[in-house]
């Protein structure tokens, strides 16, 4: 299990099982063997971003979401940090026999609900049922089609020297709400997942440049995002303990569980490298937003500790933030 | 299960329970409420086609092909019938805990050489690992990125009345070689799946013109293609029982399976509506292919029968071809 929970040991399987498989072809921005959200295809004056991602989570409805508005908004999120404008969604669908109709219709209303909140909507499909046993209630496998003007694709590999890096909220509360709905520990009433299509939010900061690297912290949390950015760019990456934004329900949901929500997925949060001349005006314009009234810098990219990611601590010490061999909590995204 | 096998019942799971809670958007030639293959984006002087589809098939490898190679074709395919050209695949794929790495590179390495054969590559993907029994063994979600010129994407409603069918070669060789391996009847050697992907000699005829409408005839066989056809299109189709290509050993099984092979599925095959000045040379130029060269014309469109579609029996009969209820054989594509 540990194989697909989105860390070290997941990327191994990729790497050598799939990876070394198939060929990758340039014919955009990003391919296959770049590893980011997705990939592009150039085409005239502009690239179609592709990403896709199969969704399965336990239980299908959680507080603030179900798996509808998880598999909308996750891809849309991917297309997002690329710096596209979500175009389109294709919708694969897999049921068990026997799954409720009313909840399968609930699923697909959540689904369309959040393409609708950015323009978009569900163009193609399709539908499986599998017998019982051979699927564990639901899956949806959703890929989105985006548009950025050409030369405008917003890459991991591209975060520089001096960069500021910018959380746009609460860290956590997707994984921690979660873990503690299922562990039923009473936080349910304020403790809410926090999926949410990020576009509103991330159009607004593309309008004002400067931006060198943006993603939304999902499997492996913020402590996987930033790990993967640092090796792929051949920086270090240093943040402040103090800066990082949490819910006070998030820090004592994770202390009774014992996990890092450094760690958790996170479904509605974006972060985001950026030049340093253009990093306050960025900010100012995410935190006018609803959804990234919470957003700080967090830290800075440095030439030392290449590949590394530091945590300077809230009581003065330093420690390197390892990326998370896998997830704590299966099946939360 | 009978929900999932392409049949009607599945029809009215699709439309009750997804279709109605979806908000469909024309972006394109082809939007959603149109229930092709796929859909399409208008960009500039092209049309981009999108065409998504989750692969489940036991045995995962099987007499012709594996997973890999169905979960590429199919989608190539699906692609290819709108007269597009394939350009790009994202892949996502679920495995069981404890699926054989051997297996999936097996899997990953014959997806990669169905994508090779018609010039396009995996450019994204997504790898999830769900525990033991959540999933029966792999499923592997496929979307496929094609162009075609504006105006000229292939919509199973234009099919017109005097248009010739014709189908690219013989049927039922999937699901039948499929059946006869499960069961063990001794065709193994001579009895394959039909998986390739169809783009080669599609392109060919694209350049001919005249074509109306194209579909590979996957789950529900040529009859629920055909009827599909009809019904979208309101005319009426007839075909001649003596003219479809079989092969003597899907005779043969499928009797001993009690089978009609027009109802099952075909993973390498095309059906073409044809304006008739243009059939012939259409039918030559298919035929001119390896995987083309069985190509007849089984029928030909009436403007009498409405929505159904009619076989002129070998005996010398008429009978209605209903659409499947569902399929004969769980699980082979």
């Amino acid at each position: 299990m540990m194989h697909g929970a989105g860390g070290e040991l997941m990327n191994r399987l990729l790497a050598e099982s799939i990876l070394k498989n198939l060929t990758s072809r340039r014919i955009g921005e990003v391919e296959l063997a770049d590893l980011d959200d997705g990939a592009s295809i150039s085409l005239g004056d502009k690239e179609i971003v592709v990403s896709t991602d199969s969704y399965t989570i336990s239980p299908v409805f959680f507080p603030g979401g179900d798996i509808g508005k998880l598999a909308a908004c996750g891809t849309i999120n991917d297309i997002s940090v690329m710096g596209a404008r979500p175009i389109a969604l294709a919708s694969a669908v897999i049921l068990e026999e026997g799954f409720l109709t009313e909840d399968l219709e609930k699923i697909m209303h959540s689904m369309d609900a959040s393409c609708r909140e950015v323009g978009i909507s569900v163009i193609t499909g399709d539908t499986k049922v599998m017998q019982r046993n051979a699927i564990d209630k639901i899956v949806i496998t959703t890929t989105g089609i985006g548009f950025a003007d050409r030369g405008k694709v917003i890459k991991d590999s591209n975060l520089a020297v001096g960069d500021k890096i910018i959380v746009t909220g609460t860290i956590g509360d997707h994984g921690i709400a979660l873990m503690s709905f299922r562990e039923g520990f009473g936080f349910e009433t304020t403790l809410q997942s926090d999926v949410a299509p990020l576009w509103p939010m991330i159009e607004g900061i593309l309008k004002i440049g400067g931006i060198t690297a943006m993603r939304d912290p999902t499997r492996g949390g913020l402590s996987a995002a930033l790990n993967d950015w640092a090796r792929k760019s051949s920086t270090g990456i240093v943040i402040d303990e103090e800066s990082i934004p949490l819910r006070d329900e998030v820090i004592a949901a994770s202390e009774m569980l014992g996990i890092d929500p450094l760690v958790v997925t996170n479904e509605g949060k974006a972060i985001i490298g950026v030049r340093p001349e253009r990093a306050e005006e960025v900010l100012e314009t995410i935190r006018a937003t609803e959804l990234g009234s919470k957003a700080r810098i967090i830290g800075e990219v440095k030439d030392k500790y290449k590949g590394k990611v530091i945590l300077n601590t809230a009581v003065g010490g330093k420690r390197i933030i390892e990326p998370p061999l896998g997830d704590p909590i299966p099946r939360i995204c």
